[in-house]
């Protein structure tokens, strides 16, 4: 895939872009405290752990609002951080998330900014990670990962120049991490990366092997050094040491230094310092330890950690006087991987990520992998109209928002927030349409055509549909709209007819549209004959159109085989629902329930909802659809177009029952004549994919203690498996968790619904309902099925996974429009080629435009499209003129050429890898 | 009483006496802010209530120590109010308790030290009240409170000057207020009193009649306005008004004031202040009305508080450009109340106090006047050598300290700080023997008499016996010592032998001593006979001795009549034990249970223990006892002294069963003859009696709910019942709780064992165990009880509650003297008339002492007592030269004649009352 992803900013005015980064100095940070090169360095981080929404609403944890449900204010954590900083220059501080760190800097004074920005260039206040939130590794599209980043760092870049530049990743709380976000970090030019949740058994054996520290290559496709990523994993999570808590949220005894009072305790306290410095030291490779002072919603009241921070320096280093050998003192995350660069040693290499995390043996982060299913299509709705109202996007790129692990109600505010940005999307899109089209008539968009509602199209005779495409090739797709009528004409903007068909079964009119690259086409749809529709569904085994054959078991209604027409293969292929019963912890191996977080089946066989379906059979010119009806809360529609390559399976999940009090997890699987030999594949945010093995892990001795949940992985556009001939390719939707239990097969986990909290800080079960749907959420979507040869399933899949992500935009218009707004328009002059997808194309400053262009295919999956591509830049846009072009590094904050970082050696040399992509200015 | 308490400071230096008070400067504070005439001004006054130990101990509150039991850190609440107070000169913060002030200021660096001084000066850091705590109003003694207040106000003087004197006294929290309280803040100097807690009903009754802010006429005895004290009511009792507590301790939503983000409440807060302000102004009298914006250990993190109190002050005042008519401004207690005397409206006068203190009907806070009575003889332990760990002590008077009502655990901190306190004191007064006698053998004191254990001399032949008179006349006092002898010879310093006698029952030998005015003398014991004793033990009826007969019931062995054979007044009188059973809140009414602070009796009949006693009669010359055994957990001496008017019973009561699961409440009764008609007299802090009436309040018309529990009142040295020709007196060694519920009858609470905690944030029921006592509690003390004409009982319980207080001191001594240390000495040339006390003589500097003496008889309740009286300090000391003599106001914190307090007018005149004595200098 984007074995180069570049950046280019294509400008007029160089001066102004030039400013943005006019402060970058050298590598080494001047600010960091002295270390004793013969002694033990501790070097104590004070930080705080703002979640941009968790167990309260974004806006509630910045005002300190609802502090019934959790005490945390983070406008009081920063106005109480500056102060402190300003009583003892020695004092450092960290700060992460940009979402609190914007809303608090609008509404400082200019003076008070002023001593911010003092504080900032003296390295007293540092910036790590910037982006919006910290993000959720196993949920997120690489695309809106990018893009919170992106918001972020220019936040800090605009306003403190390079010395706001976070030269570390600081990834401290999501639950597992991915390899493609490592990939991203080291191409936004990161030095290092920090995290503190790891499965057990790993960090383990990590202690004993002291590999705690390593570089990570996080991409099979990039040449190294370029997605190489020094990783520290962090002693005590992100937390202090056991007994040095002195935040207001904590217990831990203060330094009680005055002799006159009760419990004197500095002796205790230095001690006790020191055995635990000197216990750490012995899992870590050099002579210099980092402590995380700090932890969630910390420091909202800075002096009291500050003030026992201060005590502790003085009393412990003051034991050097009688041969103490550790030395301690404030410094950072980056101060402290500069000594571990300097200490020039070599480093394990890792090659595969950290999921599925575990913190126990029965108790298995992989349940929210699922979590919200319903959250998850806002979450990756990706319109590419970020520029306005991105913050909603980013606030849910949160690790606590996408992950699904919030509190219901931040799920419903994250809920909220989208649907404001999403009106506010509309609005810009119907500007750029009347702006386009000269016409400002009120355009609709039916937001509820997923659960069949539009109420336009269903009471109106004659109406336009415009079809805005994102990407930067031509796209065909089939519109579904629900109508009342009969018959309806269908015609393109020359007026041509277009083949279509109502769904009398189901209430809808079915056309394929066509939409030029990067641009907009419209349709107009007129009532032809009104009434009620003929009683006419039939039932028919075989179902061939173009491409793809599929075959149902006259007996069950369930799928039996499939088969791709053009390369003549063909497998079995079953396909049925089923549940697990969630644990309620009632077990005597372990107390765990499953809940939002820890996926725990009772036991690894999950129940089948029906052995069979009842189906119905919808056969029109453009679509054949065969609906299964499994029980009253599932159902679904396979759905063959007649133009696709792929099997859509859209299912309907809910509301799940809970009467016999049982918690449910469930599961769609895949059963195929596949000889997968324990191996399957999943994608890495979108982008790369990785390839899993039941009960293994790449780096370590696995005790498998968990057979379903412990080979759960997360699946966000994609799953496969093959074998030397076929290969089965499913495309999501939205994120999932899957894993392949058996041989041959494939499982997704589509909905939960849990009666338990999995005491893991939410304090809620994940049972959801809503307005709508006050028995139970019901949740819809679909994966999308193709068969191939593995060498050629990816020039399939990619463009397939470009197309479900970036789908193309309908608006409705009602009045009759006038002939020049039916135009169409494309702001290409071609299409790019397959492996160059337009990842970003957005307003940068008045002159000058952020353009991504990204090759999509990874290394070696295609031997067409695996390739380098060249793109001629002057050629490419229909209305913008290059004047000039500027290479950023990906997250826009850095030119490219003036990108500088840490050179980490591996412990072991590492076979040569796939040049990348070279995209040339002709 | 001290009708006038002079205060006089013996100097040769002048200029260094006045170096404490050359910052004097006018009565109206210049830093008060603007208020607006012709709208309602509403005082915030910022506040944090820092009690000197309830739920922990007094240093884990300093520092913020297991902050599991209760989030508190006293050191970072001064931080961080200094550090905003710094950030805008308009706020305002008001500190109370020195205890905790003076801990943080010894830690601060000259240049803090310096700011807090600027602070002060420009009044933005106000001090009120002052004193070392804030003492408790029901259950201290007068003697404590005036120490301890002159503590904490010497402290503030020395350090700040004229700026730290506090000019209001501030008992928020205290349960219930005494009058002798009120007198003693007036002679202090105070311009007005503010507290929070009264009666519901009280409380109701004032609202309706705006007289919530009154003027309390504090002394039936002192020329008004000598005793005249402004007192005011705070509207919610110390805490802000609903909705608008913003410390990190309360949940309300802060001020969300950024309209770009969610939940903006600009409006709704300032809608909410206006309705609160008007109805509050509503139920006072003025324009001027005042919330107390904090409380319990509030302002830990103050930008909380301040940052949303700027934005209320903001906007509430920009709703004046609309027409509002609310005006609300930073203040402090004392702008408040200049602004309430420049209203010069004349004022309620109040002459009772506010006890007992009710918050509902079934919730009389009348039980703390009895909790923890093993902790009260410590407490109450006044040997004037307070120069030494007088923190100790004056901890001690915290509200939450001598009441009882603190956790068990912090109980025990005290009672360690006043043992400690008490090594500091015999070494001291060690030291002052040995300077006096030339010396320096070691002393040995019997810390455990109260228990009759005394190892030296149960073990030693040969040994001297010290006692130490700390009162300023002559005393004769019967010492009690356990032995194992036969016989003993007992001579005074000359050689004199002294009538002995060994009680072989108890293995205790008696004499009696005789101690000149403030001055010791020795006794040397020696053994005579050693062996078993011989039994001799028997049986009288009637026992008489110079002044007394008492009679016992031959049947039941109670005690039948009491009579005075100088007066020949005889009164029946019979005493027993009884239980109240403790309600356990499972009740119809109200679930209140009794605890620390309510007394709450499931029944109003209390369970007699047992209708008759075992005794056993010990009869010497020296003494007569009767020894009666109720139960195995009340026992009981009756003892006649030979010259001694009062009848001792020395009760000994515990371990309290509890395995019938019931709380139980122990009082001893007095039955007598006397008509009360309704009518009882308490004593208010050991000083001027008040009238009480059963199920009567002088100011309002009392709805009783409790019969009991409401006619509770506390006892803090004497309470007696008397007609027109009998008075029986009974002077206690302890604070206590009683009341008289029947015709004739006086009960004392004695001791208290509960088993549920009654709700008032203490957590724990009062249910004492100790490492001495594992079982429960074995309390012991004793009450002496006189029969006088009413005209004439003051004349013998004054000196006798003075002697109560300030017993001698014995201290032994093993090895045998040379002649010149076995001298006796007395402080004073001669002894000081009956009226008056020395309450207090001790260094003030190097070159002055401090010396108050007391008037101690009310005015009219004695013909020869409560007169007038001259001293002539020239020739009152022995050793001590008085070259100078300036007198001071009570707490000696300003020179008597620089006193000016405000001026009130009470709103209807008073009767003349009698003029205080006269001190002479001749």
């Amino acid at each position: 895939m984007w074995r180069s992803r570049h950046v280019i900013s294509g400008n007029v005015n160089r001066s102004h872009v030039t400013r943005l980064f006019f402060q970058h100095g050298g590598r080494e940070a001047a600010s960091c405290h002295i270390t004793k090169p013969n002694m033990l360095n501790v070097h104590l981080v004070p930080h705080t752990h703002d979640d941009v929404g968790w167990l309260k609403t974004v806006d509630q944890y910045y005002y300190g609002d609802r502090n019934d449900i959790q005490h945390a204010g983070v406008q009081y954590i920063l106005d109480s951080v500056v102060d402190q900083l300003l009583k003892n220059p020695d004092r450092r501080f960290i700060y992460v998330e940009t979402a609190f760190f914007y809303r608090w800097w609008k509404q400082q004074s200019s003076s008070m900014q002023q001593t911010v920005k003092r504080l900032v260039n003296e390295g007293r206040l540092e910036f790590v990670n910037g982006g919006w939130c910290m993000s959720d590794e196993a949920t997120t599209h690489y695309s809106a990962v990018i893009d919170q980043m992106t918001l972020g760092l220019r936040f800090l870049n605009d306003t403190f120049g390079a010395c706001g530049r976070p030269r570390v990743a600081w990834h401290i709380d999501p639950f597992g991490h991915a390899r493609e976000h490592a990939s991203m970090f080291a191409q936004m030019g990161y030095d290092g990366f920090f995290f503190g949740r790891l499965d057990y058994q790993d960090r383990d054996h990590r202690m004993i092997e002291k590999e705690q520290e390593l570089l990570w290559r996080a991409s099979d496709s990039l040449t190294p050094p370029m997605a190489d990523l020094f990783t520290g994993i962090l002693p005590n999570g992100y937390n202090p040491p056991e007994g040095f808590c002195w935040d207001q949220l904590c217990h831990d005894p203060p330094i009680r230094d005055d002799p006159d009072l009760e419990d004197y305790n500095v002796d205790d306290v230095v001690n006790r310092f020191l055995v635990i410095a000197n216990s750490q030291a012995m899992v870590y490779k050099t002579n210099h330890i980092i402590m995380t002072m700090g932890s969630d919603f910390q420091y909202e009241n800075a002096n009291l950690w500050y003030k026992n921070l201060d005590k502790l320096i003085h009393y412990v280093n003051a034991q050097q006087a009688n041969g103490s050998k550790v030395n301690v003192l404030y410094s950072t995350p980056s101060c402290y991987l500069q000594e571990l660069h300097r200490a020039n040693l070599t480093w394990s290499l890792k090659r595969d990520d950290f999921f599925p995390y575990a913190d126990d043996a029965h108790d298995f982060w992989t349940g929210y992998f699922t979590s919200r299913p319903a959250l998850f299509p806002l979450v990756g709705l990706d319109t590419d109209f970020h520029t306005f109202r991105e913050e909603a996007m980013a606030v849910a790129q949160h690790h606590d928002a996408v992950s699904g692990t919030e509190k219901q109600h931040v799920a419903n505010d994250y809920a909220r927030r989208l649907a404001n940005g999403w009106q506010h999307c509309q609005l810009l899109i119907s500007n750029s349409f009347a702006a386009l089209s000269g016409s400002f008539l009120k355009r609709n968009y039916c937001d509820n055509l997923n659960i069949s509602v539009c109420l336009p199209t269903e009471i109106l005779n004659k109406f336009l549909v415009i079809v805005y495409n994102p990407l930067a090739r031509p796209v065909t797709w089939p519109v579904r709209l629900p109508v009342n009528g009969t018959a309806y004409a269908v015609s393109d903007v020359k007026g041509k007819p277009v083949d279509c068909q109502v769904s009398f079964a189901i209430n809808e009119l079915v056309f394929q549209v066509q939409a030029p690259p990067l641009g907009y086409t419209t349709y107009s749809v007129s009532l032809i004959q009104d009434g009620p529709p003929p009683a006419s569904t039939h039932y028919v085994h075989v179902y061939v159109l173009q491409f793809l054959r599929v075959t149902f078991d006259p007996d069950t209604g369930l799928l039996s085989s499939l088969s791709n027409l053009e390369t003549k293969q063909s497998i079995k292929l079953t396909q049925n629902f089923y549940w697990y019963n969630a644990s309620d912890g009632n077990n005597t191996e372990s107390n765990q329930p499953s809940g939002a977080y820890i996926f725990r089946p009772n036991s690894s066989t999950p129940f089948i909802i029906s052995k069979t379906a009842k189906t119905e059979t919808i056969q029109t010119s453009v679509v054949q659809e065969v609906r299964q009806w499994f029980a009253p809360w599932v159902s679904q529609v396979v759905r063959l177009y007649a133009d696709s390559k792929a099997l859509e399976l859209e299912w309907t999940v809910g509301p799940l029952p809970i009467d016999d009090n049982l918690g449910k997890e469930v599961i769609t699987r895949l059963d195929t004549s596949i000889k997968t030999d324990r191996f399957f594949y999943t994608d890495s945010n979108g982008r790369e994919v990785l390839q899993r093995k039941k009960d293994f892990r790449p780096t370590w001795n696995l005790k498998q203690s968990e057979p379903i949940a412990g080979n759960y992985y997360p699946i966000n556009s994609r799953a496969f498996i093959k074998d030397d001939v076929d290969q089965l390719t499913v495309v999501t939707d939205r994120s999932q968790g899957g894993g392949s239990i058996q041989n041959g097969s494939l499982e997704i986990m589509l909905h939960r619904r849990l009666l338990y909290d999995d005491v893991r800080g939410v304090g809620e079960p994940l049972n959801e309902t809503s307005d709508i749907f006050p028995e139970g959420l019901i949740v819809r979507g679909r994966l999308l099925l193709s068969l191939e040869h593995p060498a050629a399933a990816a020039d399939l899949h990619r463009p397939m996974a470009e197309q479900e992500v970036l789908q193309p935009l309908l608006a409705r218009k009602f009045r009759l429009p006038k002939r020049a707004e039916t135009q169409p328009f494309s702001g290409l002059q071609a299409a790019l080629p397959p492996a160059v997808h337009l990842l970003t194309l957005t307003q940068w400053d008045k002159d000058s435009v952020l353009l991504r262009l990204e090759h999509q295919f990874q290394s070696r999956e295609s031997k067409l499209n695996s390739q380098p591509v060249t793109v001629n830049l002057q050629k490419l846009f229909s209305t913008l003129v290059v004047l000039g072009v500027s290479e950023l590094n990906l997250s826009a904050n850095q030119w490219k050429d003036k990108m500088t970082r840490f050179d980490w050696t591996p412990q072991k040399g590492t076979g040569p890898l796939q040049t990348g992509c070279r995209i040339l200015l002709e």
